[in-house]
């Protein structure tokens, strides 16, 4: 961690489609070079990785990538010692499954997968992450959190991500998991942070000038506290409630885009006036 | 239905504690009157009144009610012919039970205890209503919406309420059931209408001038359509997803209150800049 690139990503809400049209991961394979898509797979985040590699394997092969690499890493010492073959030099396109996010920062931080991660994301290679995966994916990541509550001030623990994205939390499974209390518990304590919910299968493509575009079925939810005009977290007690007030909330499915840069809610192919 | 009244109302977003310090309903029996409080009990919304109103009855009059009249009304036969008796004049508080929203205006609605309800109020009895019931206060009012999932066009279904607050939507067991999407479904469909989303066990008092205040364990969430910039809601099919830009939102607990009157958020006590 500490690291930072600005590049290409794919940020997944989970459970994406993986039978029916795919949308989402066939972008991504496009976004990677199509049929000339070298794919790394890193289920650091699973404690279930032969199964979910499996999985994501047939499914990029099925989906016209040309190979599939399975970075097997599931502990500190295989992520330390990992060989950075030629191979590895090709990849156009890197997948992070889902699990648990602070397990995949912690495995990683630091060591040469992280450092290989970097640099594969500078030379132009789009990184996706799906779940714990795009929860990851910033420099500041939520950790856990209370669903289904009122927000207060214990209700969200923060924790270093990898690195891809600043000024941005991620939560997924959005609208699923009733998760907008956390997210306002965030913005609460941290206005500048700009919260991105996604719902299941739907992803936000960011680019690296930080203009992002919503593809898939739900929608990705944007807590914008910066218009915020007061709030109690300094003053009140962990476990007591949160107050909030003119905390901003664009509600963006498909076709639907922002930029980062003056936090601009826009069609997907134009400014929004 | 068709008829309006401002008073003083008490609207509770369930669940509220009936076993601790009873915060809220020893408040509603407060604003009844103390020990001169005489109250009516209406269980149109529920269909165990009887097991309903017992529980109700004994907790009042442990909190120091002079008087609970159980008002019966299981269907609009009953709704019709109810005698209005001396005793009803008396009336200084009446409190609407949970259950069923479009169950309780459906039997209530035009009928001699709507008539009667209308001109208690006036008279400056305190409304008050739990979970369906305080849905049902208002002048339009949320039937049913899919919970816990990203806001579409047909996600909420609007019918009439009892018309004791104009220009806003209350849906309650708010964090608890993911209801947001709902509420942003309701704006979007209807900008000029408020949202108040209230959590178990949180009420807001209501003023004649519609100033209200929160008080309970809880949170008000105000949801702000006015600000709106962009909604797809004209454009958009039956089931697809709904876009909203620039949705205002304030998270307002115990000690907070809000102007409806200039949708000013503020302190229980004074304004806020």
């Amino acid at each position: 961690m500490g690291e930072k690139t600005r590049g290409r990503l794919l940020i997944i809400g989970g459970a994406e489609d993986k039978t029916g049209p795919c949308l989402i991961l066939r972008f991504f394979i496009e976004l990677a070079g199509g049929d000339k898509a070298v794919v790394a797979l890193i289920t650091t985040a699973t404690e279930s990785p032969r199964q979910v590699a499996g999985e994501y394997r047939e499914l990029f092969l099925q989906l016209g990538a040309a190979e599939v690499i399975h970075l097997d890493v599931s502990d500190r010492v295989a992520a330390r010692s990992l060989r950075l073959t030629d191979r590895l030099t090709d990849v156009t396109g890197i997948f992070l499954t889902g699990g648990d996010q602070l397990r995949l920062t912690s495995i990683l931080g630091g060591t040469s997968v992280s450092k290989w991660l970097h640099a594969a994301v500078r030379r132009g290679a789009v990184l996706a992450g799906t779940s714990a995966g795009a929860a990851a994916m910033t420099h500041i990541m939520i950790v856990s959190g209370r669903e289904e509550s009122a927000p207060k001030r214990s209700s969200v623990r923060l924790a270093p991500g990898l690195g891809f994205l600043e000024e941005v939390v991620v939560d997924q499974h959005f609208a699923e998991r009733g998760r907008i209390g956390r997210l306002l518990a965030v913005v609460a304590q941290n206005p500048h942070i700009l919260g991105l919910g996604l719902d299941e299968d739907t992803a936000v493509k960011c680019d690296p000038t930080g203009f992002f575009t919503v593809i898939g079925s739900g929608a990705c939810t944007v807590v914008d506290g910066l218009t915020i005009g007061h709030s109690n977290v300094s003053d009140s007690g962990v476990g007591e409630p949160l107050a909030l007030t003119q905390v901003t909330v664009h509600v963006l499915p498909a076709g639907y885009s922002f930029n980062l840069d003056g936090r601009k809610p826009g069609l997907a192919d134009s400014t929004m006036d």
